[in-house]
């Protein structure tokens, strides 16, 4: 019988309704000896919190995050406000004794970050951070064939996350959905939002990265701001693009922009080893792409591989093969391997620490985006 | 606040989990006058029967549908059993004054349909088939083009489902996960399995079909039976094509078959039109492909539109624009149009007596194929 | 040192053009005991037929094709008038012990066909049908593939020649131009004209063609007639389909039409077999599908490709790696493949007799068409 | 009467190949004033001199280019030799009052490229570079794109050409096919042989790029060289990646490699602007992608555009819509160009001064690399 986890959420946003889906479904798909309980939503506006613990199925509803963290029925945190709000909470529930996922990026810089681990590992507490597209089937695959030595040495990495939203002069800044577009509230603009992602990728399949070259570009430099309901400088990078060296020798560029239009939100990467290459993008998840040398010259060529079979990643919880599945599920089989974990009594990837690898890379791109020089990581 | 709707589930296979997850997933996402409530799951199994009711939080579990649907606590039936027990049971259900939501092919011949269809148009109840491809967000979007009279006149419509799952002369054919093998369980092979769906969409998109001449093969003629134990002929079409004129003059190719390597689960259709053209696979459901004659000659290409934003059918209620959701929104989907249906007092397509005109075809495909010559529907 | 090879040109439009060209260069890209020499074309447009000599260097001109095929001067006669002369030329050519080159269809019908391959074959001269699509290098190496017994027994032939150029009403038939809209000159439409492609490959790829089932369409019933100046019935198929049965056991679709709005000239095959599928389009002639089942499980998947290999077939004789060649390219194949016949005395397909297949195929579709029954071959 | 233009061809490698297709086959397609005459090549080795004439028509043979410079009935001369010997034989042929078709990249470095360009402007001679990506049609449509302003302000480019064909150790460098892996011979490797390219393409699409920031590897060494028959360490680039900003305010990455499994000749560009947005590649040459944010939001999406119709760029000269052309042609196309330049005395780009731009941004780039720094272009 499946032992109960309780899930306090703290925020009510995109995020939020991604992961109390998770949640939800988790049990129905998998084979867990926890099952989570949505034991209670936090959000400032009371209404809105009631509106959705009632459309998810909380039990209960808080106004104050520290009440959540105090609340002894409470097992585990889950952070879904905005990044400046990351470091307080965390440490709390660390110090609370909650297991805590924290959607990503980890903090506002290192700094916050290096807390954060200190407090989660002081505390001796799970934690895990929201780089959800580690668990994408196609993504994970890439892992696995990695780890399986059929690349070879690595030669090549290349990655973007192209988004095209924030093109028209006309939208505001800041406040509940534009939050991301606050720089004191988000810390910066795609870097920690997008370009976080896939850092930790990258980091997650091909090792450290050694040192950076970036630039960066706000191409729209005002913009109504929803708090204030003035005109004001919009503080974040709408643009950010850099060249890297990684630990194993590998080169390495990285891009990310919400100015290209075409594109919804279309991560991409692609590794290039001596013996074969993997390409992916998010546009159409549930394919990876692979060439792999070895095969007969004459009919060698990219292979594009449905993954929806039962002997890739996660397919076997699912549906028969041809038929795929979608964003959500990464969410799903996050909080399927953190309960799995949980119950073992083994650390999750990403943990904060993980995250904290990436938070350096992305501080080591601003930093040298503002001085137009090689950083070290 | 919801009133409740009480589901009794018979089946617990495929297509019942497929379901579950449908009616457990609706609530959070539409906002509906009905909620679903996972009242009873009845089998023959009983241990079976226990173990699914468990996973998807069935209240409670029944070893004989006569039973489930003398129950006053159960306000729709959901039949998910092999197509041998679709009429019978619909047929108690329609009696007994319940709501009905049948699998796909609604019955095992037009005869069994038509008793099907006056069963519940007698009794009043409302009545779905799960031809789930309907309400695919790309393929509704197909729809609404039509509708809008975006293509013009149109010349031709040519539908494929292509699998390869049953190449090997090992696999055996009837009981639990192979009844669709069994000729005696499923009726026919290929053509009611999955030209049904072929056909559901195409007639939605593009009205009647008046006549068909057909050929239909079974590859492997034997099979080891796994209810008698023994080699035993196969009943069942393991391919099936055949062309097709609609009512409105255009020509149709149809094809399907279990014997294409390489394609898992390739559901494709493509219309063309005087002005535009459309095109979809199962393979990359999130996406439509369109090509509208009308557009700018040196810029006219067959556009790929990545169907994830808040515009377009049903995506307003997922995640934001570049992210695709999978299979098993399209039946998410058909529940919360069959509640809102329910709550409207509005029938909502594909009725049985829709899915008596796919069983026409059906029926007409094979009397071709036996026959050897052009029948009308 | 190469022997010049006299060629005598009859006709002088869009496949004059290609196979001009195609004599022009296949010395420079091959190495062959015969070097074509253009030695006159022959028209009845005297002025079209000068400027056609000037801008592709023949040496003379006739008007009269007799007179052509009277000149001792010439070695081989390329037949690129309408269908309705091919008979008549090529029967006078194989008496004068012309080598022929005839464009496809071989004839207006089987009869014809019949007699222009007993006249070759009597003659005992060298004769090639311009089937060109099989000397695309995708599609050799497609028969390389079959030949060597990677796909196994075949399930599943499918193929299309879909355009979209006579959608409009204002479009008149006959003449110059558009002589394959006007029955008398063409013999039939899109059966002669496209499907006779699909035919020959089918063949080439897959054996022997036992029965069909056939529909045509002509949607646009009348057209101007540039010959005629008035108004006058169609009497071509504007579209054409038919299921097959080949001879090997494998069940096949073909389709062709103008009337498919967005495809300009998409030539598509795909063949399925127990081990292996193999899929090519005309719209990216240099890529060759090609899905194994025999490749590791979890990175199976359909595999795009890029012909343009030195151990590709011809490719060793263009550019390097990645860079493409196009449509022309076919035509220079065929004549560096019949001139290497030629010199070694061997018959280079496809024969006249090879074509007499797919003309037989062609009558058979027609006449299912028109009395909407199976017929055998 | 098309007035002969007599060209003098001085080396005989794939690109003397590439040139000597294109003067033979441009008088078929485009009505031009002049005609190319092929009146001699020239190269050290005479037997090979001679062989390359005789396969391609040449007139005569040289094997010191001076002589060749000298002869008064060579009207242009086109320089295929390594990058080394551009600047000396440019100056003589300038000196000589010769027309100049010169490979690319222009010169060894900026010196020699300033140099060159003196030469011919005081010469008046007319002067082009094999910067022939210009001249695929779907890139000369990219580019009639952009200057009907259809993309708006412009966000970012973004360019790779990443190729596979160095990875081996086994492969020598120096000597006859392998000169482009010698430093000496070449100047520099994938800057000055692919990303050369992609600048060129760059400049002409998105105007002057200000300054870059670079980073270069080379993955092996050392390889055996050809000439001195020792292994040599390797003076080239294997692999270049830099960022640049352009003088429109865009941002841009660039990258090549011959280390990218998987790739032959995959040269991609990407333009994003506020409207709209373009990508190609070479590996599908005759495609260009579009997407315009103007289209009804519902039926958005990437346009597949198949550069293959009559008001497409250069398409009218070649077959019918839907019938690819290859990479050769865009030779075909420059050489027309620049007759007709040469006919009406005007320039035609990309002139050697335009080269020269190019050559300035190489020349950054590789000095930033060296010195890990932004460098002013």
């Amino acid at each position: 019988m499946a032992k109960p986890l309780n899930i306090g959420m703290i925020g009510y946003g995109f995020m939020g309704r991604a992961h109390s889906n998770a949640y939800r479904k988790v049990s129905n798909f998998f084979d867990l000896e926890y099952q989570p309980v949505l034991k209670a939503v936090c959000a400032r506006n009371e209404d809105r919190a009631r509106a959705f613990a009632k459309n998810w199925g909380y039990e209960s509803v808080e106004t104050d995050w520290q009440k959540l963290l105090a609340r002894d029925d409470i097992d585990a945190v889950d952070i879904c406000t905005p990044n400046n709000l990351h470091r307080d909470i965390a440490i709390a529930a660390a110090a609370a004794g909650k297991m805590i996922l924290c959607e990503k990026p980890l903090a506002m810089n290192v700094a916050e970050g290096e807390e954060m681990c200190e407090a989660v590992e002081k505390a001796g507490v799970a934690n895990i951070v929201w780089y959800n597209y580690r668990r994408i089937p196609a993504v994970t695959l890439a892992k696995q064939l990695i780890d399986e030595g059929r690349l070879g040495r690595i030669f090549h990495y290349r990655a973007q996350f192209l988004q095209d939203w924030t093109i028209s002069t006309d939208l505001p800044q800041g406040g509940e959905a534009l939050w991301r577009l606050d720089v004191d509230a988000a810390g910066s603009g795609v870097t920690g939002d997008l370009l976080a992602h896939c850092i930790d990728t990258a980091i997650w399949l091909n090792g450290g990265i050694d040192r950076v070259t970036a630039m960066t570009e706000t191409f729209i430099k005002e913009r109504q701001h929803n708090l204030t309901g003035k005109m004001e400088p919009v503080g974040i990078d709408d643009a950010c693009a850099f060249l890297a060296r990684f630990e194993n020798g590998s080169l390495a560029t990285f891009e990310s922009t919400r100015y290209a239009r075409g594109h919804k939100a279309l991560y991409t990467f692609e590794i290039n080893g001596e013996h074969a290459s993997i390409a992916w993008n998010l546009h159409d998840l549930h394919r990876l792409s692979y060439f792999d040398h070895r095969d007969d010259s004459v009919v060698r060529g990219w292979r594009s591989i449905h993954v929806t079979d039962g002997d890739q990643p996660y397919m076997d919880h699912w549906w028969v093969p041809g038929l795929q599945i979608g964003y959500e599920h990464s969410f799903v089989h996050q909080v399927a391997d953190f309960l799995d974990g949980a119950a073992a009594g083994k650390e999750v990837g990403p943990t904060f620490r993980d995250a904290l690898e990436t938070q350096k890379v992305c501080e080591a791109v601003l930093s040298s985006a503002r001085e137009g020089s090689w950083v070290n990581v």
